[in-house]
């Protein structure tokens, strides 16, 4: 839908319509995606059973035995904070080392209801047409199927910033997330950005929506301030 | 209530009451409270005409006049910012200078609907018993007393963050506020600080909801880690 924005007298961002948008300040809040694991059942029992967000959807899991998929930071938190609600948690990491801080390893590892898989690639959500009861995974080492019983999958292999359309007009972060300040303002002037697409470091609801209102008041202090200097210079 | 905050194994709080709250991890959400002027009528009529942020009743004001005090660039953003919503805006400067940005001051300067007055110390808000309907303020080069008549009065002279209980225990700004990082820490470990009492740009109820987020997920990320370490010192 957009495809290029740049900086002229006023902010400007091309439409893959053939449009340009023009404006003297402008948000992004173009939000971020789960990273998937593309497998057959995922899309199906999405919200029945396939989870992206541990402090959301963890509560619903509340007894019963989950898994988490990926042993980065993200996924070992989410693992040591689903354990304290549900029955267990298994762990599937695709390579055979864990990504997460050795100090989140070694909390995870004290945990007796966590068990951590290594060299498992999930291939499969399994359901029962209404929801998931299991998943199967592939022992990389063994290159055997294997079947795990479980009531909610949590993915855990990243979020993707939506950005891909920004890369080289802006700032981005090693991630591709747009990087703000404290009045989210980026490295163009007049360009502000809120929510899951920027480095912010939590991504809620909440916490995207208190952003939104920090970018309106930046953007606000810009325009009272810019629209001076554009007179003054005209 | 509260007296004094410290670091030991635990975060202790000692309370006026002689007691003292120990935790692992502690979120100060003590606020900020808006400089008062201290005069008769003040309190009466605050909500009634007598108001503190021009973001949120700016609109209730629409085609009226009012008064802003204070001339920092809070009073002078409001100014700027009611002056396109109400039907004239005068500002209240105590001293015989704006302290605003001169960019703000020429923008004020700029705009038809405001007038600014300095040396000016407001004495009185006069109301007709249900709602405000001015305010007399002092000429304080002349030392005579004059009459505004404004539906509304906005006080722009400070926000005082709660924070006199913390002096000495805490890194606090220059105005008193709680300096926090990206994540609501601040510079005592385990203890975390969000909203109106921190130094957040913008004071919003929404970016304090956010920011409460922020600081949860901070102590959680701190209380899982921490915990391993304490075990692991044990």
């Amino acid at each position: 839908m957009r495809k290029k924005l740049r900086r002229e007298k006023l902010v400007e961002i091309d439409l893959e319509s053939g449009a340009t948008l023009k404006s003297k300040a402008v948000i992004l809040a173009t939000g971020a995606r789960w990273r998937e694991m593309n497998v057959p059942g995922e899309q199906e029992y999405r919200g029945k059973g396939v989870a992206y967000c541990p402090h959301c959807d963890g509560p619903l899991f509340k007894g019963k035995r989950v898994a988490v998929i990926g042993g980065g930071n993200s996924g070992i938190e989410a693992a040591i904070d689903l354990a304290g609600i549900v029955e267990h948690v298994t762990v599937l990491e695709f390579s055979d080392t864990l990504r997460a801080d050795a100090v989140l390893q070694r909390k995870a590892a004290s945990m007796k209801n966590i068990t951590i898989i290594k060299m498992a690639q999930t291939t499969e959500v399994r359901g029962d047409g209404n929801k998931v009861i299991g998943l199967t995974y592939k022992d990389r080492t063994r290159n055997e199927l294997f079947d795990l019983d479980v009531a909610g999958i949590f993915v855990q292999i990243g979020l993707v910033p939506n950005t891909e359309w920004l890369k080289g007009d802006m700032e981005l972060s090693r991630f591709g997330e747009i990087e703000v300040n404290s009045h989210g303002e980026t490295n163009i002037p007049g360009v502000f950005a809120a929510g899951d697409v920027t480095n912010v470091p939590y991504k809620q609801i909440i916490i995207a929506m208190g952003h939104g209102s920090t970018a309106a008041l930046g953007a606000f202090d810009y325009l009272i301030r810019s629209s001076v200097e554009d007179e003054a210079a005209a």
